[in-house]
């Protein structure tokens, strides 16, 4: 078990990693615009217009990164790494549909200007470039991981799906559904860095498991950034969860921890299709009362360690170093 | 080039492939059962209410009977033809969500009773698990073949919802959406089986020129039958094309041969959201003045002598002979 340490304020940063793994993220998203390539005019221009909306490519920098750690000198680890990022968008693409979005990274979605149809189809066609830059690179071991790690994608998204709008879920059925739907592409993304250069399966495993529990803590933090973090500041995008229904942790304690009135009101609020900027309020007031935000961070702050502890294993490097303030940076956001 | 030859009118049947492949086959629908399998209750339900109702599972066969034409002897055909079918089972389930279709093999289509999202969800569920049977049967070759046609098929879904509604869509435009969208997965289900066994090079392309071309024949003769045949036929399910909007190679024939009037009326009927039965029966008045339906299934002759014609270099066997009856069976439907 990992110890929980309380997070020490401090002004942790994601840009010593984006440093360190730059030139091969050069390479990177060279060959992910070079693949969204078809003939197909279409696909191209859904393509690009969601993966040049600036999104992190936090997943294939932990690619990247792991394969560094792992002294890997080879070139899979490019095609890899823009195999994890067409796996992320395609999967962008298919929950725009799922949860009838409007928009995405600040842009329309794509679905609202080239339809459901396009979403879905230019989401399977990058499915399959992913899985074609893999067998490029051609170690079985890895085109495993990732295969499973769709498998495991899918189930944590229909697990979402029924737990859509019920209030009675668990914490334990909201970990399996954030594992699933998002830790385990981070798990993947960095156990193939570590198989790439054939490492130790203690190395392996502990790549997967940094991933494993950054992606914990990450989407949790998300999830309490949803409603403005731990201060609870309003701003743009605050409560698209709480109008979508969606049950994530803040909720999950709040409504354990309130009375039969509160409860009813969560209820009522998360199976409504239309919610108020009142309920907001309330919801947000109710998440304070009960320190379901700050004990959300809490939980990641857990995540955070186990992350920081799993990569013990390796001598000390830059690159270790890097990753390990990613997870503080990732945690930092919430605050 | 093949040589066109007249139909000659027999009673060929796909019973003779069916009954070669049972064995096979049996344990590919036991695999397909297993595979289906998920801790998430609603994979397995909507997974089964397609798989289980009574597709041909005409793409699995194909795998079968190419390893058995290049006797092969080992145990990967069983797990690539399933692979093969939750592709198309993939496939089935986005294109549901795409035509926004109602019903699919006569049933419910999944994403009316258990909604888009799950169809899409379940769909890439099954890619993924198609994937990771590929990846234990272990030979590259034929990952690339099956994740190369993953792309193409989506491509091909692509391009032909870029020429939905639109009578302008030429021959060739027509034939690259359906050698995308249909034949590209026979042609891959055909060459995956002589990949297994190693065989020589010819081989292989000679399994797959056949797959395709059937593909190919089999798309025609679909396109005929949605207006009930060459003898047009009413009964159920015809005309679902014609109120999707859909260009298929008929309306291609008898817009481009009809007058100004004539092509007024496909414009109209075509890009209006509802039709009425009336302008069904002056389509299919016109389908049949033109030849359309007839010159059709004459294309679609034309694909399959070229399918026959591709597996002349493989000596004679029963399951050669099998594979070309199912090409005559293929195009029988459409009499």
């Amino acid at each position: 078990m990992a110890v929980v340490l309380p997070f020490e304020p401090k002004d942790p940063s994601i840009e010593t990693l984006v440093r360190l793994v730059k030139g091969d993220m050069e390479r990177v998203n060279a060959l992910i615009l070079s693949r969204t390539g078809s003939d197909v005019a279409m696909i191209p221009e859904v393509a690009t217009h969601l993966i040049s909306s600036g999104g992190k490519r936090l997943r294939p920098m932990l690619t990247i990164a792991c394969a560094a750690l792992s002294d890997y000198e080879g070139e899979g680890h490019i095609k890899l790494a823009a195999s994890v990022e067409f796996m992320h968008t395609a999967t962008l693409l298919h929950d725009d549909v799922v949860d009838e979005s409007d928009m995405r990274r600040g842009k329309l979605a794509a679905r609202k200007v080239w339809g459901n149809e396009a979403s879905v189809l230019v989401g399977d066609f990058l499915l399959g470039q992913a899985f074609k830059m893999m067998v490029e690179v051609g170690i079985l071991e890895c085109l495993d991981i990732l295969s499973t790690a769709a498998c495991t994608i899918a189930e944590g998204e229909v697990m979402q799906l029924a737990a859509a709008k019920n209030t009675e879920t668990s914490e334990d059925d909201y970990l399996a559904v954030i594992r699933g739907k998002t830790a385990e592409l981070f798990a993947a993304a960095c156990e193939v860095g570590a198989v790439l250069n054939h490492r130790p399966k203690a190395e392996q495993t502990a790549c997967r498991s940094f991933g494993m529990n950054l992606g914990i803590a990450f989407q949790l933090v998300d999830d309490v950034l949803d409603y403005g973090g731990s201060q609870a500041k309003l701003g743009k995008n605050i409560g698209d969860d709480f109008r979508e229904g969606k049950i994530t942790l803040p909720v999950i304690l709040a409504f354990r921890r309130g009375d039969a009135q509160e409860r009813a009101f969560w209820k009522e609020a998360l199976e409504q299709s239309e919610t108020s900027d009142e309920q907001l309020q309330k919801a947000i007031a109710l998440l304070i009362k009960h320190r379901a935000l700050a004990d959300t961070l809490e939980r990641a702050q857990h995540y955070g360690a186990m992350a920081r502890d799993a990569l013990a294993l390796f001598g000390p490097s830059p690159v270790k170093d890097a990753l390990v303030e990613a997870v503080d940076f990732a945690i930092s956001r919430g605050y």
